[in-house]
């Protein structure tokens, strides 16, 4: 019997000891993390699917799982087709399958700390037609036979410096108890993990490439909040940090201080908040109102400081990413480099800079065809070499005290073909067409994102991802709630002091990628004449663009001054940090292109 | 007493007799029509308010008229401040105000048949809050003290000849059907006048401008339909028209004919059937599925036929626009001409065709500082006249058998300064941006949007309306479901078939307004290399644009082969239509630019 036909036959006993008939398996954590520790990591313990998203259903004579169009590929590579059936969630949903596959009096469990309420809903009802029902489980079947999860991370919960941070904690928090009074409300209950580190100045070390600490806080009209975390990532140093107006409590004490918001106006965020905490401040007699967690706007624009930091942070990694671009042009014509000695070399460049907490996020480290999957993360299975006459892409980033970093470069080692120079040239044009187009106060990014598409899409072609992020400072480099994109983002306009992703692309499947990305800033432009307030975005990642790529008869005039003037930047930035033949090189990948 | 104080005291005393202690008057008829019957101008003849969109609220000491942005300036003219306080939508909606207004054990009416019912729904809830209650009336209070209200239109509803439909309404029936059968559905009910004229291919003439007939149908799974309709606007040939498949009743009978779909599940449109349809299904105990009308997209994805006849209607229309432009260039420097002369010439020269059967809207007739006003109906209070070194807008139409036309031409009256070239050339620019976009098939006319305004925000300046509307087939010259505009348009992808303006514009308040308004049709592009199906527009209206408007130095290279070839076009299917100095005048109106 294989290690997950055991792990399954495992879980199948201990749903008949709960007398479950089913149970529904995601990846996710209690605080609706992008990014979850090993311990939350049950999906791939019980199916060994690796991706970032997915969910598995286990039904007594069957069980399936779930992936998006991502990862097709990937799953049929990892997991054992005859254990679990594959689904396409653009085909058919867990809730919809559960509908078909559940059978009268079926009780389908589920850990209410792992879903969200409309999940919830929507399974419900979805189940109910098939006369089944689910159930929140009071412990995990799947925990119970999981013998070796690991604990959850032990690292400790650190002040984040004010010098970096920009506002107090107080009057962060100051600022939604006027929100909460302005509202009527009593309470709100944060659980965000990137909006809990924001709020208390914090940072810890509980999930990769994200520098957060397992918490949950609820914040109160009079501007005193509780906060709970494990006392053993707690000391003195953060005590005196969060000062006499934070109440710690242990992590495991928050559901029943949920019970203290009885009779209480609760907001919670349907988005970032499971379901269970919405059942039990039910349960307690909280009055509920569900909206959109008050942190999340004030995180998204950046301070002051924030926005200096993030210069100074983005000045930094350009010249690190500038050495490693160096490097690539001496070491890659030689040969015998790959994925993953590029990816190490340009850590070792990170590092040196002696500031690097992590990077952002795993580091795509694209050759040849690698460059074509946009979520690659590269193995010792995958590892391709970096050949001669083909493209290299590499999408990186740092985790820096002030400030996230996130830069794609595409890179012509050896002769580009005359195709990948068009394809090239039109992500260029795209990113410039957003980099310098202005629009008024409450444009929001989905307005912009086909601007970055056009050159495209004229000759027929596109790229299957959005066009723009939002970026944490030192926190996640996925940040919302605004996006660069045609769907998602909410509806929500740009608004100064966001800093989003700027990352247009090309992707032909088995042969080359390229995705050209930059930081940008929202801004307020003084434009004399105008009529109404008019934002646009300042660049703020420094590296070169590689010029061999480029076929500037495709450029206009406009084009092509903004690519001098960019190089212009860079060379002004990232050479006084260089030296020696790294400097030479950079002059000559930032001269002007006439 | 003035006129509206005593219809107002009128109205309150009904009130009282009803036991009612306010009511709701809305500018709406029993279908959602946009344009509505002389009989259904209830909030006009309480308040005087001439606009399109506004809404009153009378209580028994006060009283209310909630209306947009647009007419902030109109409603203070028209409407008496000392009877009814002014309210922007904006700042709070008609729900928030009786929230805040009715007091404790009102019962406030409203007329279910002229209100959606979500509208009902959040007015219902907010009013609670107050103690108070909403109630729907059996009879209209207003009706009841409108004494010389019109009766309903009488015209006749004539049959759609299939030369001009396309699509034998017994066809259309089927695949509603087949659709109904799919869905699990009995019955779909339909009752916007233009779903209603298309699914029977039929017209009417009891709105102006919109050449449709009051009426409710009913469509049954079997391909069946029951059609509701005033027996006086019914003969012999819309009998044999409509064959033995429709079961004709009268208009009034509709709402008993509801109570036959009981047990049944019935697909109605929450956005198009008004809450007393819903209201009355639901007693009856019909299983209301809310679904969009099923008409809605085959009816805006025109059928060759119908784009064969658009064709048709803008060469024909074309050539009534540019013997106007013509006459416009001749007669506008000798003075004496104004906004209401030309748009009398502009309408004899469409009559001229001999195939007008109507306006498609009333003329925007707009000179000098009027040109700004966007949705400006000229009277003779406003009437100005055509001046020298002055812009004149007209935005016009007509409703042709075949088709539905609706352009805008800008014209310099003498010399037009450089803002306004400027402006123009910005405008002109966005207009070529969309008409040449390829886009990939799923994108929506959201998406789009900013191509057209990318110009104009460069320079801080914008237009505070939507890019593009669909447009029917001797039909609603607005159309749904698709939208070229930031908001609304439903994410609703752009598809073949598709008609839409292309309109966008500049409008300085005081002194002038440009917009440049074709119809376009969505296409699908043969795209060698393309690894999606392309889409793009091709451009459907045929008059000249006027060059001495325009900055050539502003337009690229591509802009301005897009404006020769278009006017090249232009001359190809406009010119043969024209005689003598018109047609010399065209020559030059269309000649190339360098």
């Amino acid at each position: 019997m294989s290690t997950h036909e055991a792990r399954l036959a495992a879980l199948r006993e201990q749903l008949k000891r709960q007398d479950l008939s089913g149970f529904v398996v995601p990846i996710c954590d209690e605080h609706m993390s992008e990014y979850i520790g090993s311990y939350a990591q049950r999906l791939e313990w019980l199916t060994g699917f690796g991706g970032s998203a997915g969910t598995a259903v286990v039904l007594s004579d069957k069980a399936a799982i779930f992936v998006d169009g991502r990862y097709t590929i990937q799953v049929r590579d990892q997991v054992d087709g005859r254990l679990f059936e594959y689904v396409g969630t653009a085909s058919q949903s867990v809730a919809d399958w559960l509908g078909k596959n559940a059978t009268e009096g079926n009780r389908i469990g589920f850990d209410a700390w792992l879903h969200t309420r409309d999940w919830v809903k929507a399974a419900t009802r979805a189940i109910a037609k098939a006369g089944a029902e689910l159930v929140a489980v009071e412990a995990s079947p799947l925990d119970a036979v999981w013998l070796d999860q690991p604990e959850r991370p032990a690292a400790l919960m650190v002040p984040h410096p004010l010098e970096y941070a920009g506002r107090e904690s107080a009057v962060k928090r100051a600022d939604i108890a006027t929100w909460l009074q302005d509202e009527g409300l009593d309470a709100a209950v944060i659980t965000a993990l990137d909006s809990v580190a924001w709020l208390f100045n914090v940072r810890g070390g509980d999930i990769e490439h994200t520098p957060v600490a397992l918490a949950y806080s609820v914040v109160h009209k009079d501007g005193t909040a509780d906060l709970y975390v494990a006392s053993d990532k707690v000391n003195d140093d953060l005590r005196a940090h969060l000062g006499n107006q934070v109440a710690l409590h242990d992590y495991a004490a928050f559901a029943d201080g949920l019970d203290a918001l009885a009779g209480k106006a609760v907001a919670v965020d349907p988005e970032r908040a499971v379901a269970a905490i919405f059942a039990r401040l039910e349960a307690a007699g909280a009055n509920i109102s569900a909206r959109r967690d008050p942190g999340v706007l004030p995180r998204a624009t950046k301070n002051p400081t924030e926005i200096a930091g993030h210069r100074a942070a983005q000045a930094r990694d350009g010249a690190a990413l500038s050495n490693f671009l160096h490097w690539l042009s001496v070491a890659a014509p030689q040969g015998g480099e790959t994925e993953l000695s590029a990816a190490a070399k340009l850590l070792a460049f990170r590092q040196a800079s002696g500031k690097l907490i992590d990077t952002s996020f795993d580091t795509i480290s694209g050759a040849s065809s690698n460059g074509a999957i946009c979520h690659y993360r590269v193995n010792e299975e995958t590892n391709l070499p970096i050949v001669m006459d083909s493209l290299y892409l590499v999408d990186s980033g740092g985790q820096y005290l002030d400030g996230t970093t996130d830069v794609t470069r595409t890179i012509a080692i050896g002769t580009p073909t005359d195709e990948m120079k068009r394809r090239f040239t039109q992500v260029l044009k795209g990113h410039i067409a957003l980099a310098t187009i202005r629009f008024p106060k409450g444009t929001t990014g989905g307005q912009l994102d086909a601007l970055a598409r056009q050159f495209l899409w004229a000759d027929g072609v596109d790229y299957a991802h959005g066009t723009g992020h939002g970026v944490g400072s030192f926190l996640a480099v996925h940040e919302g709630p605004q996006r660069i994109a045609a769907f998602g983002g909410h509806g929500e306009p740009l608004r100064p002091g966001m800093i989003c992703s700027n990352e247009p692309g090309y992707y032909k499947a088995g042969e080359y990628g390229i995705r050209i990305e930059n930081l940008v800033l929202v801004e307020t432009l003084d434009l004399p004449g105008a009529e109404h307030e008019v934002l646009g975005f300042e660049t703020l990642t420094s590296a070169p663009i590689d010029r061999n790529c480029i076929d500037p008869a495709l450029l206009s005039a406009a084009e092509l001054a903004w690519l001098n003037v960019y190089h212009a930047k860079v060379l002004e930035i990232v050479a006084p940090q260089l030296e020696g033949d790294a400097r030479a090189w950079l002059d000559t990948a930032c001269a002007p292109i006439a």
